[in-house]
């Protein structure tokens, strides 16, 4: 299945900056990026990089400088069979993972991602659109509703855990086991447990 | 299969303690232990609540005033079967993921809570012990090696959703559909979008 998988390659990862430098932020995107290019291609789809700007991976780039939703509804509306999207920040994300993705049935599929957004679709119908302006999950719950589908979810912890702020990071050292991982552990980010709970620091 | 259901029946959810008072943390709590009561005798699971004290619910209720590690493995020793155990405060917990929970193969399977947790756990050998304190997920990792034993990993983002912190109420209003969600809904809390982000707030 053909796998869209979306980059800011300009400013990635804003909410980062109190942990990461513009440089820092944009290594680790990338670094994300690749992990999720791996899973793709394991877990059987084939990916597309479609990036704001041109970007250095091993794998087809799209460089489309409008909104994503523009973006990808002119993609829904071109394809000529299902199309899958998977966002660039899911460094947890596994090959079975995407197997389970790709394998779900309907004509929309939908993961949400922590926070009310939506972390990947499987797009069988052009009668869908997406909206990924704000909390995207419930928006694209509705956008199917109106088109008369009952939207396939996917149950995954791995596509659901999205990196955008410092905590998620407690994730990626967690469970990650690809280059946004190590990318975190070479710079000497580590665990740190206090009463309990789990936090992230620099050494 | 038995599921056993820990409970904090003296002061549950202290983080929540900035949004609710004293009682509204039992009453929520309370609420999310019966969403996952239902959601795991409808997946095919007999619960019992191992309680701090006890409780007014719809289930078996053993009170252990016991450490929640040392109680549980008891039951793990005592267990002539498979023994599940599913957190308390998993208010997005669905039929549909216990089951895959219950369905797991192997004689340890492990699904992991935000943070580092372990939010639930099917144990089917009386060689694996569990250890509660601080960032468990690592812990149980390290128990089942030391054992010889390969865990199962269960990926449920609606299984791995523990409820903590304000941050998680977002999740439950977001995508829960039972009496923790109705509660909530309740007592005006609500989701307040802000540049690009899901927040709640009560009204």
């Amino acid at each position: 299945m053909d796998v869209v998988v979306p980059f800011d390659a300009r400013d990635p990862k804003t909410r980062l900056n109190g942990l990461l430098d513009a440089d820092e932020r944009s290594a680790f995107a990338l670094a994300m990026l690749r992990d999720v290019l791996d899973a793709v291609r394991a877990g059987g789809g084939e990916p597309t990089v479609l990036a704001t700007a041109e970007v250095d991976v091993d794998a087809p780039v799209a460089v489309d400088e409008r909104s994503l939703t523009t973006a990808i509804d002119d993609r829904i509306e071109d394809a000529d069979g299902p199309l899958a999207i998977v966002m660039a920040d899911l460094p947890l994300v596994t090959p079975d993972a995407v197997e389970r993705l790709l394998d779900a049935e309907g004509p929309v599929v939908l993961v949400p991602g922590r926070g009310g957004g939506t972390n990947a679709l499987v797009v069988r119908t052009s009668a869908f659109h997406v909206d990924f302006h704000g909390a995207s999950f419930g928006d694209h719950r509705r956008i199917a509703a109106d088109a008369g589908i009952d939207p396939t979810v996917v149950d995954s912890y791995r596509l659901s855990t999205d990196v955008d702020e410092p905590a998620d990071l407690v994730e990626v050292l967690l469970h990650g086991e690809g280059r946004a991982a190590r990318w975190l552990q070479e710079r000497e980010f580590e665990l740190v447990v206090e009463e309990g709970r789990v936090d992230v620091a620099r050494a």
